[in-house]
């Protein structure tokens, strides 16, 4: 079969095929609705498990032998240990050990710490990589290395991709820093407390065998099961799963930079001018610096006012918790910790909930949180002139950065990217974005130093901050000031050949990467 | 098709269809394995969803007909508001008056509160129930008066059926005491509190629709959620669930029947000679009188040897609760509650945790906590000479009970049933069981006021007890015992017409339930 290009409902052109698997062109923000029926998995028997629970077996290599781990088979991983992560690596060390080749990786997402998989990819053991490719192994991956192609998926489009039988995982491997030996765990406890496990919870329910991995074994029952062992193969109890310091930062730390505190500033600003913060209200802000100090200043906002938020979406860290802590959020609606005072505030606050990609991100469901708040704050590498956005690769067309739950967060009610006009001399507010990954009609307000574009579909907004005295510009004008500024930048040299796919929430293909050329 | 008989593999005489749908005949404890998939819910998209999250309806009717209630569907309910429920008749209320027939009704369990639906079932807008038949409804089945044919399940069993596709759900009406417009849920909070929800678990998983209808409306999020709003179509808001004083009991009582008191102290004084109460041990027991006479006697021996119970299983109650709260008992592993201690407890102590009949019964999962439980204590209405036992007909035929967890709770390590040697002048031990639920290698210990009979596959048991001083017996001395003092009773009077199958936990037919013919 060969294989066709289409021009998709972005614009872009798109592949037919990726790694011989078909592909659904991008055809609009809800358009696309898949009439066919979830992954089924098999049917289990409990007289195929021990009577009484204990699901151990010797080692992680006992454990996917009996999985029974081969060549051309889905292993899925979760990146909750983030670049504190030890087993991936390990995994791949048995199937290398075993001889085991052409192995899909799939997950939640890669960190610096797996450059150490680089070998596997060179070797063949691992034909290619689904999951955010960050740090060396975008750059590897970008230089058209890998054996097969890269494929991008936000949190909600992985649930969904498990979940609609798009991604058929063999083997998952769950890092669980508590558990018990029937398999339920938990991210709460132990010397690599992560906060929770939610990014594995698709892989423990779709998965053909699942495999639980814990340094800390505790007795039957694990409270609470954020993993449920119903869904459990085998359990493995080892010495360390990771790195503790790199698990979880001791400390996340508001941004110091001018520059960065203005975008902070006039972002809190427009969402207090355009009524978003109101008794009740509901936000999401990430872990960068920037957003931090956004954070902070709906603090300010909020005390000022004598009102309360009714939740905030977290990744959690310090900031937050002390906002639950000081009564100002009712509750956290938690994806991902940290910090350390995040993972000790979800095991203690019953305010403090976790949450997992099926109920805060998959397109697939009957809802989902993200359209439920009110505002999100959001980054993004480049973004063009009808607020189309790229968060995946930078303006020389490296690969540098995963999804994670960027295009999930789009379908909050007002979507905001508070950026720099321009990075290194290079205006971040381009044409044609180098890749598309969230459509302009989702995304509201830019904010840079420069001024503040507002999307015109939002006629709203625009009404609301009339007379606010904030300097709002068109996004031409912004474009404009950052190439008198910069000048108009080169565009990369790119190769034909594809390197990864880009998914949207739907499963549907937005756009393509390209290798990138030498110099 | 007609309808073949076979002998299964307990020597009961089943049907190959009941219904128009086809049996599998009981084939051996776990010697049943289905090749086949789990049941797939149709794929759904957010797109069909409202944006805001607010799923609220006008009302229950609506919900129904939004949901396409029509002839020949299934409705399925859940029975955490026990005898105080109002909802499933206001459904078939809904149903008789838009003309609607011959539905199927699956709730997880009915009650006498439900005699109401005996209309509907002369009427034809309900065809059949699946689920148990207590009282009323149980008499009317006996008769012969239902349309279709009743099918009994387990709270696992049902679970089963669910995930396997047995029973598809077209809709599901969740009673919740609290919920948000979301649909998120759970039973700890409100007027018609009554714990947990987790018999409508799987009913929320795998229905086509599923209806959240709740009398105590909150602010999203609805925290904790016990039933997630990703799987919820439509919400409503209602006066009034159900009468508060029959959803849970003031207070649930210990047996002051000297005769049950004194199976209790046997029962207990049992398990402390075969060494079943130990540090760390586990256990189950009912809220029936002479149950939690058995977990007082427990209690006092735990005190005694200054031990504690890593888990007891529940239905809880306030001895239960008591036992968690003087640190007896590491945690209770609850599967609904019986009283008002019960749910402040699961609402306040995290050492209550919330099951569901997926962690805790499914048999066609990856093993369950039902296996990991040290010792049962059960009920029954008949046990026979090869400790077969019956816990829904009586002596007289009549289909009174449901089956509740009792059939996956005999997969505990030892499985007790304290049990009067007769009732009314008719022997509990019988040649022959009118009805078989549970097969006889699962069950351990017949506990009577006339002594103790050890299942002779248990030699460790009976080597354990040996010097006792305990009244041991063979089960043929009891059933001697009972017939010299009782005589033989008479065998019940039933007609060839089958009204009601009776499952396995693996979706095999064990039995059948004949009609009551007329004196």
């Amino acid at each position: 079969m060969s294989v066709k290009w289409t021009k998709n409902a972005a614009g872009r052109m798109v592949p037919s095929e990726l790694n011989g698997e078909k592909q659904v062109p991008f055809k609009g923000v809800g358009k696309y609705k898949p009439e066919a029926r979830k992954y089924a998995p098999q049917i289990s028997s409990n007289a195929d498990y021990p009577a009484d629970g204990n699901k151990l077996v010797k080692d992680l290599k006992t454990a996917l032998k009996k999985a029974g781990l081969k060549d051309g088979m889905t292993i899925s991983t979760h990146h909750h240990l983030r670049n504190g992560d030890f087993l991936a690596n390990y995994i791949f060390d048995v199937a290398k050990e075993s001889g085991v080749k052409d192995l899909r990786w799939f997950p939640s997402a890669s960190f610096p710490v797996h450059e150490h998989l680089i070998q596997y990819l060179e070797d063949g053991t691992i034909h290619h990589i689904e999951g955010s490719m960050n740090g060396p192994l975008g750059k590897f991956v970008s230089e058209g290395k890998m054996k097969g192609t890269g494929m991008l998926r936000s949190h909600g489009g992985r649930f969904q991709a498990i979940q609609d039988g798009e991604v058929k995982i063999d083997i998952a491997v769950i890092s669980a820093p508590t558990a018990d030996s029937f398999g339920n765990a938990n991210g709460l406890d132990g010397p690599s407390a992560c906060g929770l496990l939610g990014f594995a919870l698709a892989d423990s329910q779709y998965a053909d065998r699942v495999i639980v991995v814990t340094d800390n074994l505790v007795e039957f029952p694990c409270i609470p099961w954020q993993i449920q062992g119903n869904y459990v193969d085998y359990t493995v109890k080892i010495d360390k799963l990771g790195d503790p310091d790199k698990i979880i930062s001791g400390t996340t730390q508001i941004t110091k930079s001018p520059d960065r505190l203005l975008l902070a500033e006039l972002t809190a600003k427009f969402c207090d001018y355009a009524g978003i913060i109101k008794d009740g209200f509901s936000f999401q802000s990430g872990a960068g610096g920037t957003s931090l100090a956004v954070g902070e200043y709906f603090r300010q906002i909020m005390k000022e006012k004598g009102i309360k938020a009714r939740f905030a979406r977290g990744g959690s860290n310090k900031y937050l918790v002390s906002m639950l802590e000081e009564g100002l959020v009712d509750y956290i609606l938690d994806g991902q910790t940290f910090d350390l005072d995040g993972v000790r505030s979800m095991a203690e606050n019953p305010g403090h909930v976790w949450t997992s990609p099926f109920t805060s991100y998959n397109y697939h469901g009957k809802g989902n949180f993200a359209g439920m708040v009110d505002v999100v704050v959001l980054g993004a590498t480049e973004v063009d002139l009808n607020f189309n956005a790229n968060v995946v690769t930078h303006s020389d067309g490296y690969l540098l950065h995963g999804i994670g739950g960027w295009q999930n967060c789009l379908f909050s009610k007002t979507v905001i990217l508070p950026i720099p006009l321009f990075r290194d001399r290079i205006p971040v507010i381009k044409e044609n974005v180098t890749t598309l990954c969230g459509p302009g009609e989702l995304i509201d307000v830019i904010v840079t130093e420069r001024g503040i574009a507002v999307n015109p579909l939002r006629k709203d907004l625009i009404e609301k901050v009339k007379g606010s005295g904030l300097p709002i510009k068109s996004i031409e004008e912004l474009y404009e000031e950052a190439i008198i500024i910069c000048g108009k930048p080169q565009e990369p040299v790119l190769r034909e050949k594809v390197i990864a796919g880009i998914k949207w929430v739907d499963g549907t293909l937005i756009d393509v990467v390209r290798e990138v050329g030498s110099e």
